[in-house]
């Protein structure tokens, strides 16, 4: 049972990294350019869902480091955590992180294609540097996910091994 | 188990319903208008995102309809299905329709609010029939996505309960 208690750690330790990353490439994106005489700065703050995408991480973020911090204790006091809670907050993060992803690359997308139809311009020929950062951490946010699919596998793997394979929802003696 | 099964059928059944019906929402959408005498025809082809989330869902409901031929070939021939496969398709269907949801959200978003400072043009005030049938769309894939996250609990619930509380990644003896 201590190689999965301790897969666990480093997926989660590994995750808190790739967010925090992400989130720090996001935040501290920002390119000035002139356009026609003006001063244009863009920012993470014009693309909404990159917005919405760096406060998921930090959230998400926080969130497993409390959980480091839980298990570390339980380690401590001999006890276990309540596995119900880890498996349902896992997958739940797990699915906003992947969702709030899709659409901050959806958003990115556009600002690189624009859109000939709805006549929306393309701005990353002239902010290049800022789409490039976009476009790394968009990258390094979906690794994350992935590791937060595995992670949420794991927590469904230590709950429901607890119940019987026969009789339905019910615990299983120990065997 | 026979709960449970019956389960899995009836939420597959809706999530099947719930899909085409979205498909078809997205998939009929257009409507044309005439802007400053020009006849201009707006249709789901003008949001890439939402191309993309009317192929996610046929694919995926058309998968949920093999699962649902599976299990009753399964009955019939009293075996079961392969639960890793069932397991893994439906976590991974869960996710893609959730991921592709949120892109399709956020670009209709886009549509409705447009963006000043990326000078992106909004549509809806025009196309206000287009973007109510694509916002029901949007919800409707919602609550498919809700669904197919409890689905996927209930094969993770499937698969993992056949494995020892006690030894590594081992069958249980059955009790």
């Amino acid at each position: 049972m201590v190689k999965l208690r301790e897969t666990e750690v480093i997926l989660r330790l590994c995750i808190v990294f790739f967010l925090l990353l992400t989130s720090c490439l996001i935040g501290l994106d920002s390119q000035t350019k002139e356009i026609a005489y003006i001063h244009k700065n863009v920012s993470f703050r014009y693309l909404l869902a990159l917005e919405a995408e760096l406060y998921i991480d930090v959230v998400v973020a926080a969130y497993n480091l409390v959980q480091l911090g839980l298990g570390w204790y339980n380690v401590e006091q001999k006890t276990s955590n309540p596995k119900w809670f880890s498996y349902l907050l896992d997958q739940t993060a797990a699915y906003v992180v992947f969702a709030g992803t899709s659409a901050a690359a959806q958003h990115s997308l556009l600002v690189v294609t624009g859109s000939r139809e709805l006549q929306w311009m393309k701005w990353c020929y002239k902010f290049t540097r800022f789409c490039f950062q976009m476009g790394s951490a968009i990258i390094l946010n979906y690794i994350a996910a992935a590791l937060m699919v595995l992670l949420s596998s794991i927590s469904a793997f230590n709950l429901f091994r607890l119940y019987s394979p026969k009789r339905f929802f019910r615990f299983k003696s120990s065997s």
